[in-house]
């Protein structure tokens, strides 16, 4: 597959990384900068598209940019409906022999809106129409700025949302290394649990990683229980000694 | 934190992603561009350095390129020995004001021998000196050829070598999407657990991931099982349906 440019009539969802301008790939840059229509997701609650921002430069005026705004509500049904319009929309263009690029924070098929479009988009495009670029996803950038391995050897390393404390203490128990998404709200809670497993002091708190001037790292969960952090907060936890360590 | 070139006496573990040179980030190019020194690792096996062929284009004559031949051994007091040759290395071109880039496949640390010589390094190069980058892992470039969610909403994920097949079979119980390094020799092994779990239509093996004249796909293992299969290869296994499928 050759990516130097964006072909008439494809999709493509790129992954942009998680805020930073340089950590995109080569191939996200140009396919986002030769594509005729580029769609950025933005959060109902969000002021403006981080993705958006992060790609600014990339952008040029011939091309058409559609901000979409998308509930972020648990209702699978409600969502849906929401990105079949979209996927409707890209399948217009798509149609007229335009090339439209999705531009997602992140990883396109980690925690992403992309999942739902691309899924959506099945029904009307054809599969070699249809391209996923990956991109840097937060945890890597986190695991980056704190030096963190993340596995090697035979390690087994478990991503999950921090959503329910419960099911975070079960994973504990079968890795040893635990990536938690979607901390914002949960902090406190896992600083308590880190606390009873002897762990506090092996954790790794990152908020709005690589977006420069919100960017927030701590050690110290406890600490940091005390403050706001946003929805997309990430944390890492070495939960046990690897055989390489020992 | 500026990365628009590498700075003299720092010293930069840079992962490349899996084989396509536009999969590198900017930010990785534009450190192995204005690298004096480039390391690049090369398994005792092979015949040539995959992440130096992937950096080919960013090198140039004034810069010192080293090949580092490395062990790929299940002992690691031999596998740290040569790292620390390597560290003393770094630490004296570092010393000697050169900027030191260590480019490694996929992403420094996610089962890289970078974290090896990250951790090494630790005892020449004070910590503001050492640095980061992420790449594209294997595992997200194989989700992305195959349009392969890796997690949504609730979803676990676990990344693990394929070396224990007790193990592999175990971490089934305790994730919705399961993701397996290092499947080579263990792909009929793999076979006959998914067969036997009735999770044979559920899974998709990569070799050599966006390596272009190699790369091999396929969603059926047993076949593959009659193969020979490289070390690296990757399999995704989605377990169980997620919540946003039902």
């Amino acid at each position: 597959m050759n990516y130097t440019q964006a072909e008439p009539g494809h999709y493509y969802a790129v992954g942009v990384g998680p805020g930073a301008p340089d950590l995109l790939t080569l191939r996200a840059v140009r396919l986002i900068e030769t594509a005729d229509v580029v769609i950025a997701p933005r959060s109902r609650v969000a002021h403006k598209s981080v993705s958006r921002q992060i790609i600014a430069d990339y952008l040029n005026d011939r091309q058409e940019v559609i901000e979409h705004v998308y509930a972020m509500e648990r209702d699978t049904e409600k969502t849906y409906s929401s990105w079949r319009d979209i996927a409707g929309l890209v399948a217009s263009r798509c149609e007229a022999d335009k090339s439209v690029v999705q531009v997602t924070l992140g990883d396109p098929l980690i925690y992403s809106t992309s999942c739902y479009l691309i899924d959506c988009l099945q029904k009307h495009l054809e599969r070699d129409r249809i391209h996923v670029v990956p991109g840097i996803s937060a945890f890597q950038a986190t695991a980056s700025v704190f030096h963190e391995v993340l596995a090697l050897q035979e390690d087994r390393m478990i991503l999950m949302p921090a959503t329910d404390i419960d099911v975070v203490e079960h994973a504990m128990e079968h890795c040893e290394t635990l990536v938690l998404y979607k901390c914002g709200k949960r902090v406190k809670q896992l600083a308590e649990l880190l606390d009873r497993k002897g762990l506090h002091n092996r954790a790794a708190l990152a908020c709005y990683i690589e977006q420069e001037d919100r960017q927030f790292l701590t050690h110290d969960l406890m600490e940091a229980a005390k403050g706001e952090h946003g929805y997309l907060a990430t944390v890492i936890v070495r939960v046990r000694n690897k055989a390489w360590e020992e």
